[in-house]
């Protein structure tokens, strides 16, 4: 541990009530006590903005009615309060105008994918980037997972010899009912061509399998031939994707990318093989990497296990094992110590609600186990009750009280 | 979104450098932004306790040298400043002493496990929350997660009719070799019995596994045959843990702990039959839960996921098929812009290093797959090529921007 | 290939209609073309026994009323056309008496297990076998495993370590309700101490768990705690096991059996752990054998795959990723097709019966995909329709047809 | 069981010695007991012919040395000696003459796929077939497993709606080198235009999958758009293919095949999704079928589990949770039986060998174990010594005997 630099004050471009994707960022931004929120234009909904910064302890005098109205304001402040970069979590047409108007303005850019409408925008914020000198991050989240990196660094290693195929597959089944018709806030606008961009499907996940292909396999796709459709009907943008691939070097593919696979929750994999030996990985189960080779048994490479690299660790929080929603079930217990004391609580609250956590009981309760099971092991009875472990333990204990409490 | 509370401020007794369990807990206090390090007994180690402060961001005069340095300077803060909660992350034999003293001195605690050396001690602290009316967690993580309170939801219920059996194991490798006896610092202490307390992979883990047994099942257990063994010679407290249970009602079960099974990581696993239907979950893919039952196909109920319940729902952050490090490697991206931000970068890192995250060159990239993509699929011709498609674009974009500069 | 003895002549004791481990035995005995049935004493019920024998293709001649008749009528046939070893697929009551009749009769013996009743009719076996030099061979079919063989073999030569931990359980859950009280056939005798033996579950298939755990781990069990227990009211022996176990050289383990684990179907999952390294095999996914070490990525060796030795690969009889199932979904296509040629059909039946199988139609739908795939391939036109690759092969062949029956 | 008809006599084209798939077809055909092998033309080398049908217990008068003679001399035959069917397990060039010539004389094909050369040979089959009225079969034998029927039963029906997308993928990794230039005898001809076919990959493994997709979907392919690569430098036929589907209705899809996906075994998967469900089937893992849901937990279907229907239910031999590779585990015990006994063996080989199968031996340790488990369950002792119970035993048998031998 080495003296760390002040927390980054950023600013949030939506991210209101009732969007999913905000609190994802806040989450992330706060995880590893390096980001703090100073500022947003949380909705262009007066009300709704209010009653965002305030659920997000952002004083009304930093809640901005617009976009501008942040940048303007947040550059009047003295330097050392004003916000240094811009995390833009809005629908994507307004990917583009955001970033260059905080590029523009002095600030750094963290946004959500897909960078913006199409390709000319796109190419808007690169000038706008190199015209600024600032840094711009965008959210192709896959790529912070350790075992991501981990694939990376072998392929770049050459451990899969030369490449020859690549596999990707990003499909959910979340959209394979009309929702978008019915006014689903998520849906809504990721189907309307003015809000979405040129792409439905291929847009929203597309990009983060084509993201990935690229990035993991170190190869530049060169040429692509595609199969967009619409399966559900009287959308407007396409919702599934299929598209074969030519890499570098001769490399060839598939990539897969689909809303209306029914069921579905979030299936993206990616399988890529060379002349030396395979990998495949699935963002269903991140942790592991499976390698393959021509000669003998296959392997599973683990985050935090033997053999994994500096890139791969970089990214790893906790043991090989624990990686999984383990920090979030570890948040759990605290959300709800905090919200209890919060609330005036000094117990924990009934087992069977959903607020509950454990505390002295659970913590008896498991001593009582320990006890009778060291109990046992000495003894040569086959069992050993708990009760009477517990209610000796507890007899003991008010002896001696009453022997200290005596003259 | 509703307005809410301050953050609950608290200090850590123990975490600092080279400690696993309180960074942890640090990062779960700080993921949904309710909880504020304001102090710290990092280390006994007077160098080691300020590196560790400084690290953290608090500053030298909240640093102190001892628990009850901690208790004492606190309370001589004004109630707005002072912490309110101690979150205690030593090894075992200082929870009951720090824990007890943070109660008297009028805070709440969160301690890790198992809560004391044995049952006497748990009992005192029991007593202590008794007489000051505090709060008291212990940090049983696993029952953190969402389908762990599924499962108990549905087993409390009845869904599974009449519990019979109880089937728990969990399971690590990482003492198959004698770490301990090479000063490794978690081996260390944990295989002292001055430190450790009466189990060693028993009250490690052993707790973890009986405190889930009960709090799913909903069982009490009532008896126990064990068999506590050390595997590595020299070691002076069990290392594998095999014990029969007897629960409330006339379930039966099996208890399994064991820190020697060479090459596992950390798998917890937990299967509970009734005479109607059983249920299985693992650590290691935390969610699903399975449910199996005597006249249709076994189920896989997911975290998110269709058919779950509020105490479910209300342990989860994003999405089905996000959840499993998702939270993390967004997070990764967020730690790696701010670090580039700190040190005066303008760009990604390059794209090799473990520094690296995505940026500009990642979103033309996606925006040329996705106007590529399209363009394709409204021609005949079999094959777009990217690079064209680029090309074609920066071009128009330099003609717009001539066209725009011209008189 | 070389030249093949002649094969061998069985009788079946019991494996009459209706019973399930007798067809079973049958179809293993048919597989490698190396036995041959050429009588039975199938059930005690005389119309039983002759329908059984009828479907079997034996002849009244040779179906005996009971396993004396059939010894005794064997042996006055010519050595040459008499049978050779008796199968004996029996209750377990009936399995000491047949043993020791047949190979008193100067029979070999292959028998179901459990060997007997208890400890002293399997000692009496013993007697028999070294009495008459007959060969003795008993059902533990789970020995026979490409994978299970692989994993001994394995251990064997110190690939793990000195064993430390044996873990082993065989669940099931067909016996979660009282069936065996409504006459169900299987269940009814399985609970009948008089007919079952000493243990019911654990007879049946603790055995099973217990000869793998020695099996495998090369280890002899030196002392038992057990737990037998009956959850379904009612019924009168065991219906769940579990077992403390402790073995040769220090290792120590747990046996768990049950038939009342709710909707789990047959679930036998082995787990060993050495000093040096662990191994795991469940028999759901028999063909994978998991092997895990201290210091490097976990690797799942496969049958047929690299790195197997002799003893995996004299039990495998199809390449690697084939084995599961395949020999039968194989068979699954000769079986229809012999019923539909005993039945008079010339085309498969209609394809949503059961009875149907691939044929003619399937020949050209696949040959006009390969065409029309290849088609594609060579021209730029990005979609070739399959109707008009089959039409113009159609047109082609009836053209050439004309033209060579043209004068 | 009802009277079984005669076995279906058959004569092998092809299938000699270092055939891999005419010793499958013999297995499946051997298994259920219903077809019987009495000739062949097993090899074009007549040394090689020979030996195969001594291997194969035929004798030298029906070891044909071409397949017109087998035709020829088998047509000499008395009608209820003759074969009546042609099994065809040559290379594909010699499908469609071996397959025209057989139902020419008078006999009932079952043959390897592909079904021919071309689609233009597969019509000239066709015309045999109406020409003849004798039954042909193809061996599209993954239509065989039970839980493909189930799918395409359950689709049939409705339950998944309207089919909208269908992936199927089935990769392999044996020719990722080039074995196919050092004479494997597998790859040797399977890369040879003159004896493949139009298709490599395509046709190999490219028909099962296109085949599969068709079968269980239910819907007509009705255009392609493929990209067939070679990526073994100096292979004269495809060995990866990708093709984008258009299917009957509307639906869309992808075809995968490879042989160059190195590390991989057989892995055929297929996914198909409807708008009110999607199914999932792994070759790997058999008997199961994921089948998934918009608004309730996914579930898993198994052969022989509840709910399954009658086309299922006719391709399964063995109860739920057995079937993936049970039978050939127990055929394997059978084989070393057999081999036992021929070479005048009379007790089961040695343990570490890999003819060995389970005796006496394993017979007494089992019933020692369960008579220890259930004396030491009936004790208030916690162990239970093994060793004394097999050696009471004996004892008590042997006085038992001296007591019946004395006078």
């Amino acid at each position: 541990m080495t003296s760390r630099p002040a927390k980054l004050r950023y600013g949030m471009a939506g991210g209101g009530e009732g969007a999913f994707i905000g609190a994802v960022h806040r989450i992330a931004a706060a995880m590893d006590g390096d980001w703090e929120l100073v500022c947003g234009a949380f909705s262009s909904d007066g009300d709704r903005n209010r009653r965002s910064a305030d659920s997000l302890r952002i004083g009304a005098g930093r809640a901005y009615a617009s976009v501008e109205a942040m940048l303007a304001g947040e550059n009047q402040l003295p330097p050392d309060e004003r916000m240094e970069a811009v995390v833009i979590v809005t629908p994507n047409h307004l990917h583009k105008p955001t970033a260059v108007a905080a590029l523009d303005a002095g600030f750094h850019v963290l946004s959500e994918k897909p960078m913006a409408l199409d390709l000319t925008e796109a190419l808007e914020i690169e000038a706008a980037v190199v015209r600024t000198n600032r840094l711009y991050g965008l959210a192709f989240t896959y790529s912070g997972y350790p075992m991501v990196a981990e694939a990376r660094a072998r392929i770049a290693s050459g451990e899969l010899g030369r490449i020859r195929l690549v596999e990707v597959a990003y499909i959910q089944g979340w959209l394979s009912e009309a929702i978008d018709a019915d006014g689903h806030k998520q849906a809504d606008w990721r189907t309307d061509p003015a809000r979405a961009g040129l792409g439905g499907c291929l847009g929203d996940i597309g990009t983060h399998a084509f993201q990935l292909a690229e990035h993991i396999s170190g190869l530049t796709v060169e040429a692509v031939s595609a199969d967009l459709n619409i399966h559900v009907p009287g959308r407007r943008l396409d919702d599934d994707v299929s598209a074969l691939l030519r890499l570098q070097g001769g490399a060839t593919g598939v990539l897969r990318a689909s809303q209306v696979a029914t069921g579905v929750e979030n299936d993206l994999t990616i399988r890529i093989f060379g002349d030396r030996g395979g990998m495949e990985w699935h963002q269903m189960e991140p942790n592991s990497l499976i390698v393959r080779w021509p000669d003998r048994p296959f392997e599973i490479v683990r985050t935090g296990g033997a053999g994994v690299g500096p890139s791969s660790t970089a990214r790893q929080r906790v043991p090989a094992g624990h990686p999984e929603g383990y920090l979030e079930a570890f948040a759990n217990l605290y959300r709800r110590f905090a919200q209890t004391v919060r609330s005036g609580g000094t117990t924990p609250p009934p087992i069977d609600t959903p607020e509950w956590f454990p505390g002295i009981a659970d913590g008896i309760r498991t001593m009582t186990f320990v006890q009778a099971a060291v109990a046992n092991h000495r003894s040569t009875e086959k069992w050993t009750q708990l009760a009477e472990v517990e209610q000796r333990a507890r007899q003991q204990l008010a002896e001696r009280d009453t022997q200290r409490r005596a003259p």
